[in-house]
């Protein structure tokens, strides 16, 4: 079963030798003789893994990020990359449709890839792409597995465009494995693979109203349909990707604004960063006093904010039962001071050095939700999951300045 | 007209010589030869004040707080004198229902006794103890000048036990000189004379609360008098009392809490400290940022906190057309680390060093309102006072540990 296929997996693939070195993974790494193992198959594309023995504290950590589609899940990647250096690229002469990118020492890959049926087997089943019975979760789990253990894998392709599954490709384990889509947490096997787990939560309000936006304006669509399609999309998204937050250890909730009374507009937001207390290698970020309930309005005397202004909360609550402590912020950054003014009253933010938030979002100003708690929140998650590389691999990572 | 009675005021008064030399007024501190000044008359005792030429900055500060009467004034200055040292004390030999009190470096009157109509002819004309016709501003304004200029003075008593002006008692300049009563701040005059200024302002309801359960416990008044008698007071008090806390530096204001839903006990309480700003001398105190908007419940994780708890709230705000920041709680202490725990999270109190505060508190823990924002306030405003007596004195005053 290892590295296999799922049954029902369609088209079946073949194994290949391939040598455990991904991007920034030196081979210096790894020791001992070569082991074998079958390797997934895929039509078009044959090899066989060749597996190395990888030094524990070499082995890649698993960060897990799921989403809907259509949820900034490719900004958040590229924030959090930019922490660790380099800038997201898909695979240098790969498949122009492959799902993956890769980074100095990230790699993203989408659990999307890891479909048992294509678009027209689903419609075939009856199925929609949210179902889990549409999804290999074995293989997923196999391959996953491997590059955790320093192997490499022929990972198939979900074409979004083709809606066909595409021949694999290879992936190398890489310092740092994001596992991103819509099922990373619904499989406990592999949930259990990972480091650390961030689910993405855009209430229904704001992804209506991003998909609006970028449907209508992008692609053409009509307001009708696109809402047609979202509610067609609700119930298996309600049923399926919506209850694996329970497993995250921070989610980032985007609402609308509660700064703007009865606000039709959606560009501000209300954006809440829930991060759960208790898990290892990672402490929450707080403001102001740690375990006690604050809300902030920093603009005042000493800083002039335009309307609706920026508010902040802190506090804790449970969320599915466990502890978290939540850090809020509705509203939006007119400039820079803003930022570095609240950085100075953030703490356990995981930032090496003061202004090292403000720099990050600086850089990456041209990203979308860098005004906003998105940029902010996602920003904080990438300092954190520096923090749990740190911590697995007994490392110190230098601040990308 | 200088130090003379005013017209109306009966019975009459006589001058007597004195020497200024109040408690912890050294008189090294009086140079020069002795001046000679008429000093206000009194039946039944007899004076003249010897005046001296007093150093500048030795000169009292005068502290004024407003306040309708059962307001706690005696509590609040119990609190303010324990910052300085000593506690008050009515003049040792004097009038039993002298409403003077001493102590090691202040002095406290109350601008009652420059009513001047007593009881009868209050009534006989037809006015209430608030209307500023049945008081002596002009005397007011010449006793506070005099022992502002380090003179005795020979003031009026009035007695609330018998409603009668009793003959004058002998006011020595302290270091620190607080007038207290219903209208320090009516006359422009007596109000520059000041300091600093202070308002005790008690809503309606809590005074109620607290008059019923004073006035019915103490004195066996039924709960109709009660409210019929402050009905009565309201429009004069509205009238005349109010409209002074314009002119304070700081509004102590009591309010129920919030936190309990329409809560009829009364027992809990939300008390603001609004601050204003631009005063010379004074700077307010805040919570975490300066000059942003920030509340903060304490009791979570840190912190347990029985019912219904605590909670803090600051931010800048307009009063009376004057800028201000206001300091809140609202609710009530448990126990002696939540006062620090507190006191850790707010700047530029004034104290000389971290836990002062709280050492204040648990100094006075027996005084009314110690576990609540009204003993935290008073305690803050009393360093305040301190602050501005050094600044103004160029001195510094060890704290009372």
């Amino acid at each position: 079963m290892l590295l296999s296929p799922a049954a029902g997996r369609a088209p079946a693939r073949t194994t290949r030798p391939e040598l455990a070195c991904g991007p920034g993974f030196s081979s210096t790494f790894f020791k001992g003789s070569a082991l074998r193992a079958s390797v997934a198959q895929a039509s078009g594309r044959t090899g066989r893994a060749q597996i190395l023995i990888v030094r524990a504290d070499n082995r890649p950590i698993i960060i897990g990020m799921a989403a809907d589609s259509g949820c900034g899940k490719s900004t958040f990647m590229r924030r959090m990359t930019s922490v660790f250096g380099g800038s997201p690229k898909p695979p240098a002469g790969g498949n122009p449709d492959s799902n993956t990118l890769i980074s100095d020492s990230t790699t993203v890959i989408c659990m999307d890839d890891y479909h048992s049926l294509d678009r027209y087997g689903r419609k075939e089943k009856g199925v929609t792409a949210l179902d889990p019975a549409a999804q290999d979760f074995d293989l997923m789990y196999e391959q996953i597995k491997a590059l955790k253990d320093g192997k490499s894998v022929e990972k198939p392709i979900y074409n979004h465009v083709t809606g066909l599954l595409d021949p694999p490709e290879t992936v190398k384990p890489p310092q740092i494995l994001v596992c991103e889509g819509l099922h990373p947490f619904h499989d406990e096997r592999v949930r259990k693979l990972m480091d650390f787990h961030v689910y993405l939560d855009i209430s229904e309000e704001v992804k209506t109203s991003w998909k609006l936006q970028r449907d209508m304006a992008e692609r053409g669509h009509s307001e009708e349909s696109i809402k047609a399609s979202i509610a067609a999309r609700k119930p298996d998204f309600d049923a399926f990707i919506d209850p694996q937050k329970q497993y995250a250890d921070v989610i980032i909730q985007v609402l609308p604004t509660q700064l703007i009374p009865e606000d039709k507009e959606g560009k501000v937001l209300r954006v809440r960063m829930i991060q759960k207390e208790g898990v290892k290698r990672f402490s929450p970020a707080y403001l102001f006093d740690e375990g006690s309930t604050i809300s902030w309005i920093p603009c005042g005397r000493k800083l002039t904010c335009s309307f609706p202004g920026i508010k902040f909360f802190y506090g804790p609550d449970t969320y599915y039962g466990d502890e978290v402590s939540v850090l809020e912020m509705d509203g939006q950054f007119d400039k820079l001071e803003e930022l570095i003014y609240v950085e100075s009253h953030l703490s356990n933010t995981s930032a090496k050095f003061y202004g090292e938030i403000t720099q990050q979002m600086l850089k990456n100003s041209q990203f979308p939700g860098s005004k906003n708690g998105t940029g902010l929140f996602q920003t904080l998650v990438g300092l954190k999951i520096r923090e749990v590389f740190e911590a697995i691999r007994q490392t110190t990572v230098a601040p990308v300045v």
